[in-house]
């Protein structure tokens, strides 16, 4: 990853929501603030398409200019997440269908069925619009395709281009019947035309109809996307595309795929929406989204104030700004605020922007220009480190959309799973990339896998070769339990990985997740416990690392782990507690010599690569109180603060720090 | 407001539902427990009117004259809240559709859409032959308009009126668009056919189609009972019109158009229903009642046993006796029971009348002839007395429409808002009048407005000339933050209403109702706490009368007065405890020389206008514990117990004084 | 109750899910384990007819073939549960629509609605053709019907049935129009036309209307249960006819009507799917079973390990081994485990069989042998052996259906007052035949009937001849409260009983179920406690039992019993809680000379009449930990572990035992 050539601030920008004769005083307060870079147009379909087929797209060359005259760039949105009332009153077959088969209505946002073929027409000829009159406009610096794609529709279209993709997918009926086992109750297919679309609970479909439907719902996006890239590129010089994508939480769409076909990620950061702060959240957010392309992103919607129309809970003061430096730390290199004015209007009137709904600029204005020009003075550092991970954990959207469908015990939801392992590694300061495929596997000393639930041989022979090759391999419980129709495979579990790991699952235990296990460490002190699932293991070819203490399997192996060559297989048969795992990272991280730290549950610490020989190292503080940490024997200088130290650090609250120096990083790996 | 002229006891009764040999046992044992009016005729549509236009009335009549030979007088309603099968069968539109679509089906009651063209036909046939039989009959004393009006429709008809009553608010859609600020979301119309019906989360149309609607369904309702009034005035001679409210909590219609077209407000108390036994939801509801038309109302309908068909829980021995005078002291000139015997078929079989299904007269009829025979005793002092009301506090349907639409956070929710500000002044055992308009302000020496979400300058410029003529106005927070569009004013908040105040609200922090912050007085021993919501304020010409003792705001200005001629207004910048209330109003009463009572939590205390030159209290213990009261230096004549005293009162379990005496009353007003 | 034939074991098996190579490892396999008994073909329609009127059962009779070579014998499931898709293609109105009106879609089980001739016609011919070959093959020992009916559909067509149903019920509408009294709330009747499904809450209909409807749907499956017999009927020879029902909780059909049509009941038990581990619920559900025909039973299917797609729990080692023993001292004279071989594909993935999905047998199936091996062992034992009951206890298809419509207090439960006085009588070690209809009762010491809310005059006089006959009768508050057409009749309560009992219900308390009231016996130190319910006695014929020391009817009669002859009736007037009950039914044991015994909550004691002198004793421990049971002065002899001695015994952890000896059993009757 290459350093940060600086980060940018910018903001989401409305111009058709506001008076003509607002925008150079709104500009200039943006620039004032130290903005310079404003996305506008997303959803302004109805402003650049007032009737069918009639275009007025000079108010927005209007308002880009101005933009422009205050020195910001622009990111162009298009506009197709907000279909017009007049071409859903052409079309009301656009109108999406939920689960139950209830039409939306017109009123809302993303009221579209990504398949129907007359929207597809429709949002072709506006972005062929955009692209023809803005594709060369060099204040446009990039465009985002739409925003937030998201939604299942279960309408009729949906079902027959369903029925394509299947008979793309399998070919013959046969080949599909027998990869469901549509023999069990009677679900044999003898034309394509009768094939369902899936139904809620207690009417659960075939588990792999359900997936295919999951995984034909996230192509369907794919495929409207890949219109307007396709549309866009024929067209613009010089400009990138991007799609605003929602973080690792969101879970209907394949990012893999979705993010293969952009120049950049970018992504929509909220963590005042999550429950618990959402620091952790975010991180792993900004770790995934980094790890679609392997390279740096950008937040291009980062929460500004209160958001919702629920609780619509105010970040503390202090907080909007450690967002944004966590997000950079992690690999932003532009954040841009949602949204510049408070709207007076619609449903997100009370999702606050930087400026009030009344236009004026009270603390949020005042703390954003603080912070852009904070960010100046460190632009140096900056610019000049990237975050270092030595650690890959790998998700796999297949599983996730898998598990969607019959999620099983509570302890091995997916995005839970994912996390619990995340925060442990990061708890101990690694670096973590977050990735979603395999590629280029080997610069990392550690590959976690905390939830494959489905597998196959491909990806299985992918991690054998990663550990013969000298990796290190982690597994958690559940692992390759499905092939990739869902269906369970006709092996031993884990399926096609049981010889790597060298054991056999061959019993299993789902208990309520309130209730535990105990298992400890053989010949030294190693305890821990796993909750909700945990699994016996016939041990062929491996090492017992911890044994169960107590319940169905008291005294045969809870963690295994096998060498191959220089490379290791750790297989974790039970769903782990946060301390087991811990500890359980801190003894391997021990061993691969990769150094732990020491730190507060509410501290975040990101090693960055940087250009000076000292170790840099940034430290967020996501507490309400302040924090001391310890760097035995370290030397450190703050670049925020400017001030300079030795051993501990003290950390306000919501406090930032970049430190260089000596004895700060939890990584050993360059001594 | 005049004093009483008796209270009259009376009850549902339904000949339609028991043989007619059993009417006169009915009529005659109506009679010996003391009742004098009886509701007749609001759900027998297909017994007057068995098959379309064939009318059948003469056993309306005969039961008429039954209840009038046994000295009954009866109120009369029309049958529309339960169209016939028939109608049903002709006429399947009328079924009301729901929010999600689905149309309702026969088998309740309520089953039609307030907008249907055949639905107002047939009802207009019905109601006419009824006033042509019944219009002039001396028996019948008034007439009450379908039953509990209610129920929101979702279905086409109701979308094209919509669309008509926008047509005639807006009159251009150039207007609608900018007013209710379409150009967010692309939501734009061209036509008004395009403007869809609202629907639900998460799909949340814009709050200002969302509130029109909610205003439009509300409309529907008044224009059907205008229909009706319409055709009954036309006939009727010396007869009143009401329709049975549902207290203060329901909020699906705006009450004060509602009783505009009506001669008296009636409504129907179920205390048993909520869950806190009720008492403070009965009160309000009283005082809301009569607040509607500012004059005695009736209950129509009183709990009398058991109710509902989930916990129906039964009302303690005592608890209908102290329902029924709490009605009275709040204003009630009649209360009627529901119902006479306890239906033996349909779905309020388990909703318990007078007399058992099995026709025994038992333990509640025993009770309420007592009670009556006590009520005629106690004639002479309640014909001359009347609730006293120093303080007003209004409530305004548009707010509580705006805030249905979206909540935002649940410290905020309006019913409960309401409540709890009118809990700490009646708690303090001052009266109140709960309005919904504005007219006549000046006979209160407070006016409080615990929520005013929704305002405009009209209102504000209302509330200003109050002040200035020597009101004290309380204001809570999160007041004018919206105008009548549901859109957010281009102007500081709280708007139109910040010159009035002295004070700008600068920043807010939205928390979880669960946290709180503190206040404190300065310079004197006040302290509070906010929670859920509080507001930090710019003072621009107030006095600050309490500051935040920690929190985002700590040190700045959390309550404000300012003093304008003799005139006050006061701001309180969070959502109070209900400790903090207490004492913010104690302070309050005070200073304007309404000397407030010490009363236990459970105790109501009234207080009345007698004919006498002494102190008139009503006294009701809603606990099952005795209760001791302190009335330093009074002397004191129970009118109902007889007995008279000095010093302190005991009040029984569930138990009822009227007070007459020196000493008593919380205001010293009259001093 | 005749003695035990042998108890046989078996499994449920799908040819058609599996290669035909595999399937005589299969069949050796299940004989290895000891298993006699297969069922197959219940889902397998698509398999035998995979296009309309084709049929392919050679692969059927080629898998039964390989199944009898192994020794095993088939029970045949008609496999209309599962109708195929191109039976859904060609009448997609076959598939059900839910009460809210929404059509199911192809894609689980179960999705017809019994009521559509097109599923009648196609189901006719499916079930034609398999007995035409099965119907005279020995190797065929029964027939299984469908499997598991259940679900409720309310489309047009179910209307019009219903509509039929109800003519033919009350051949007039002035019939129907009265007993329904659709007076209340216009809902009279002139067409049968009009007659509406029913509706959910909040827009309840007639209570008649509904309880009708859920008798005709109930009625819908046993009229197409009874087509299917009648056509098996004409063809087999020697085969038995059963239908796999769903235990005692399962309240959608009437299984006494559904039962009668039948051969032979079987069921299926999950008691893994039960919050409590469910030895209560399997308990009550194998009593209610065998009481359907007063014989023994099947156990079609029985839980094999870890089942269901939510937490699926995993029974801890022993825990099937103990519900098989369960089973058996209940009266199974068959256990079919569920299933073979757990599925590799479709919605029961995670319903475990036997063997694994990849075909091992590990844990499941050498548990199983060793079962079936030790069942071998104590043959002799069990098949001299039966349950034996001095106390049938009566619940009401109809009663239960009522109970649904409107449930009002929620400690008024059907189905938990029937299992807390079951779990009551079922702690003293007491046997219970649970009965659904009232013939014969003369052979029990004591009736009990825990909730009868729905009774008539019929039902009346059968419990009255019971107790003058010398009987027992044991009745619990709310009682009689609602005649059959589910309106209040027009007398007192209980009524048509109220003579019996010698009391009358003249008032009752609802009050939140952990509300309670005390209560306590006359001259006597017996104390207790109602919750939720309980009503004031008029006591007219009877002698006081305990009297109500607190609330509402403090001082007045809480339990009350009439001596008739040498019967008693006992009628409890509030729902009491465990402890309560268990003293009630300690004291009215010792009163009729039956012994009672002291067991531990989580043991099960049965008592069973063998062929020796000896008493017998089946125990089951359905806890964790070990257990200590004291019988002061036997001696025993432990037929299953070999063990004998005298006084105490000891239970491991899901420990069974088979005792036999003196001094062991709860009843002196014999002595």
């Amino acid at each position: 990853m290459a350093p940060y050539p600086g980060v940018r601030l910018g903001v989401a920008y409305y111009p058709e929501q506001w008076p003509q004769a607002r925008w150079r005083t709104d500009a200039q307060m943006m620039a004032d603030a130290g903005l310079t870079l404003a996305r506008v147009g997303e959803f302004a379909w109805s402003a650049l398409e007032p009737e069918p087929g009639h275009f007025t797209l000079d108010w927005l060359e209007e308002a880009i200019g101005v933009l422009a005259d205050a020195g910001l760039e622009v990111v162009l949105g298009t506009p197709t997440a907000a279909p017009p009332a007049w071409l859903v009153e052409q079309h009301p077959e656009i109108l999406p269908v939920d689960v139950d088969g209830r039409p939306h209505r017109f009123g809302n946002r993303r009221h579209y069925c990504p398949n129907q073929p007359a929207f597809h027409a429709a949002s072709e000829r506006v972005v062929d619009q955009l692209c023809r009159r803005f594709g060369g406009d060099s204040r446009v610096i990039g465009w985002q395709i739409d925003n937030e794609f998201g939604g299942r529709c279960y309408c009729e279209t949906c079902r027959g281009r369903f029925q394509e993709w299947l008979v793309e997918r399998y070919g013959s009926l046969q080949h599909l019947n027998e990869s469901w086992g549509t023999a069990f109750w009677s679900q044999t297919y003898s034309r394509w035309e009768q094939i369902p679309l899936p139904q809620k609970e207690p009417w659960d479909p075939s588990p792999s109809l359900a997936l295919d439907y999951l995984r034909f719902m996230s192509d369907s996006y794919v495929r409207f996307q890949a219109m307007q890239t396709a549309r866009l590129r024929e067209r613009i010089t010089g400009q990138f595309l991007t799609h605003n994508l929602m973080g690792f939480k969101f879970a209907e769409i394949d990012y893999r795929k979705l993010a293969a076909d952009l120049d950049l990620v970018s992504w929509d950061n909220y963590p005042g929406l999550e429950p618990d702060g959402g620091h952790s959240t975010a991180a792993l957010a900004a770790d995934a989204m980094r790890g679609l392309k392997r390279k740096r992103f950008w937040v291009m919607e980062q929460q500004a104030g209160p958001v919702g129309w629920g609780l619509m809970q105010s970040p503390a003061p202090g907080q909007v700004r450690l967002w944004t430096y966590q997000a950079i730390a992690h690999g932003a290199e532009a954040v841009l605020f949602f949204r510049w004015r408070t709207a007076r209007f619609g449903t997100e009137q009370h999702w606050h922007g930087i400026l009030d709904a009344d236009g004026s600029a009270r603390r949020r204005f005042r703390e954003l220009t603080r912070l852009s020009s904070e960010l100046r003075e460190l632009r140096q550092q900056i610019d000049a480190s990237a975050p270092v991970a030595d650690v890959a954990l790998l998700h796999d959207y297949d599983s996730r959309f898998a598990l969607q469908v019959q999620p099983t015990n509570g302890a091995l939801g997916y995005e839970a799973s994912v996390q619990r392992h995340y925060k442990a590694l990061r708890g101990l300061g690694l670096g973590v990339d977050v990735l979603a495929d395999t590629a280029d596997l080997d610069r990392y000393r550690m590959l976690v896998v905390p939830s494959l639930y489905l597998a196959g041989p491909e990806l299985a022979s992918t991690l054998s070769a990663y550990v013969h090759r000298g990796g290190t391999l982690v597994l958690a419980p559940r692992t390759a339990v499905k092939d990739r129709f869902n269906a369970v495979p006709e092996s031993s579990l884990p399926a096609w990985l049981d010889s790597l790991c060298g054991v056999r699952v061959t019993d299993y235990q789902s208990v309520s997740p309130e209730l535990g296990v105990g298992f400890a460490g053989d010949g030294e002190s190693f305890e821990g416990e796993f909750y909700g699932w945990y699994e016996e293991l016939e041990v062929a070819d491996a090492s017992v690392v911890a044994s169960y203490s107590d319940g169905a399997f008291a005294g045969s192996a809870a963690i295994t782990e096998r060498k191959v060559g220089d490379g290791l297989v750790v297989y974790i048969a039970g769903v782990a507690t946060p301390p087991s795992l811990d500890r359980l990272y801190r003894r391997l991280s021990s061993r691969l010599g990769l150094r732990a730290l020491q730190l507060p549950e509410e501290v975040e610490a990101i090693r960055l690569e940087g250009r000076g020989d000292g170790e840099l190292l940034a430290l967020l503080n996501h507490s309400e109180k302040g924090q001391r940490l310890s760097f035995e024997g370290s030397r450190w200088h703050d670049h925020l603060s400017g001030a300079s130290g030795e051993g501990s650090f003290d950390l306000g609250p919501y406090g930032v720090a970049f430190l260089e120096g000596v004895g700060l990083t939890p990584s050993d790996r360059d001594r």
